[in-house]
């Protein structure tokens, strides 16, 4: 996929959350390449090192030769002082001759699957689950479309990392399942109540990433955990590319229907 | 309907949360004649004198009469503290003959539905509000299943009260639809992790209660708010009791299938 007009995402400001590894690395990466000149990407994780490696790479890749800005925000979005750090950044680096701002929520944790429901019994526990990966991430897409109000020449773009479990409960993954399906409900919202901001909630399938090693190591539930590892020893997981190429082809063809749940085996 | 073998909820041992106004007031006097002699009702609310009032209404009642237990928790959900003399009075009320434990997740909040999703960049205000609506829901089911474990001749239900937003986004409801998709999911995974424990998620329909009064006064959306307010005027919410009734119907039959969604119209 390159660069034309009706091939790439504009001259765009991408915030990217959870961007050192896995599919938010991979997404930072597809997205960087399919930006005009004068883009600028933010790039956000807990992990300083792998990030900084990421901005390095990206840096010196044709676009970031072609002066692609590339900031990088150490934060815990689980805390309002992470999520304002992403803002301060991404104000910096946007300019006037910005044509479209697109978040990506890809920040997700996956929760304790060694365990079935029954032992969530710590408010705890759940409560700063559901902050990490349902609040922070409404808290963070309020901010930004706060920050980049509506006007006229400027798209937006917020993008959901969903999952199938945002639609089908699995045993023993009670949080991941939960705020999943919180968060499709929340982007649906979001979609009813501003129509110019175009919302999406994908799911991007099994990937081959550390979150996957650890659902089909320590799934509580016997049959969830065989199925997930005989998926794998099956090579049924993804690569992050070719997942996330097809959510490019979603972002570039900008058909959608505004707060649907897609599913890579959809596209 | 009257006690008969097949026309009773047992010996039961019934949490009901919120039960001090609106459809969990109404369930507490509606279970309270549906359960056999030596069952014991624990009432959870915020605000003890209503709490109070209706535990002198129902000691008063037939039931009280015969021997029913009511005992009142006055408890704030979203502390730990509140979830946990739940648990230690459902223990002291709790007798080895009782065959029946039902707890009914009632208690919520609708959220300030005064402002758009836009607006919620304060993560303290969603935090606060996931863990009363979301956790709280989650900790305590899990505490009443680990008090109350499986055992033979000891029947456990557990009822979400959910509603039309658990499926349906509505403009400016962004925490109240969010929080019931959580809930929803939630007791799906909770149902495939628990085959011996009957899982129904209800939604009660539109009702005549102080928080549609808030809803149809305060939503941010006009359209939203119309529909409410024309619903209002024409008659078209329920009263507690109507839509109460048929829950019942369902608990008494007890064949709906584990983990489902029923709404109040479709029964």
């Amino acid at each position: 996929m390159q660069s034309s007009d009706s091939g790439n995402l504009g001259r765009a400001l991408c915030i990217i959350t959870g961007a050192s590894r896995g599919f938010g690395r991979t997404a930072a990466r597809e997205i960087s390449q399919l930006v005009k000149p004068g883009s600028a990407l933010v790039l956000v994780a807990r992990s300083g090192d792998d990030l900084r490696a990421l901005q390095t790479e990206l840096a010196e890749s044709e676009a970031g030769r072609a002066g692609m800005v590339v900031q990088c925000v150490v934060a815990d979005l689980g805390l309002m002082e992470g999520l304002e750090s992403v803002i301060k950044s991404a104000k910096e680096v946007f300019s006037e001759d910005i044509d479209h701002v697109c978040l990506v929520n890809n920040a997700a944790s996956l929760g304790d699957v060694s365990r079935y429901t029954r032992s969530f019994t710590n408010m705890a526990e759940v409560d700063s689950y559901l902050s990490l990966n349902v609040s922070s991430s409404l808290c963070l897409t309020a901010s930004v479309l706060q920050a980049f109000p509506q006007r006229p020449g400027l798209r937006r773009t917020v993008v959901n990392i969903s999952s199938l479990c945002a639609l089908q409960p699995f045993s023993s993954w009670v949080l991941y399942c939960t705020g999943k399906a919180a968060r499709d409900m929340m982007f649906k919202v979001l979609a009813e109540e501003e129509p110019d901001v175009r919302v999406l909630s994908y799911a991007p399938g099994p990937l081959d990433t550390d979150m996957h090693l650890v659902a089909r190591s320590k799934t509580a539930d016997p049959n969830v955990r065989k199925s997930l590892s005989d998926g794998f020893s099956q090579g049924q997981v993804l690569t992050c590319e070719a997942s996330c190429a097809k959510l490019m082809k979603l972002l570039l063809e900008d058909k959608y229907t505004s707060g649907a749940h897609i599913d890579v085996y959809d596209i």
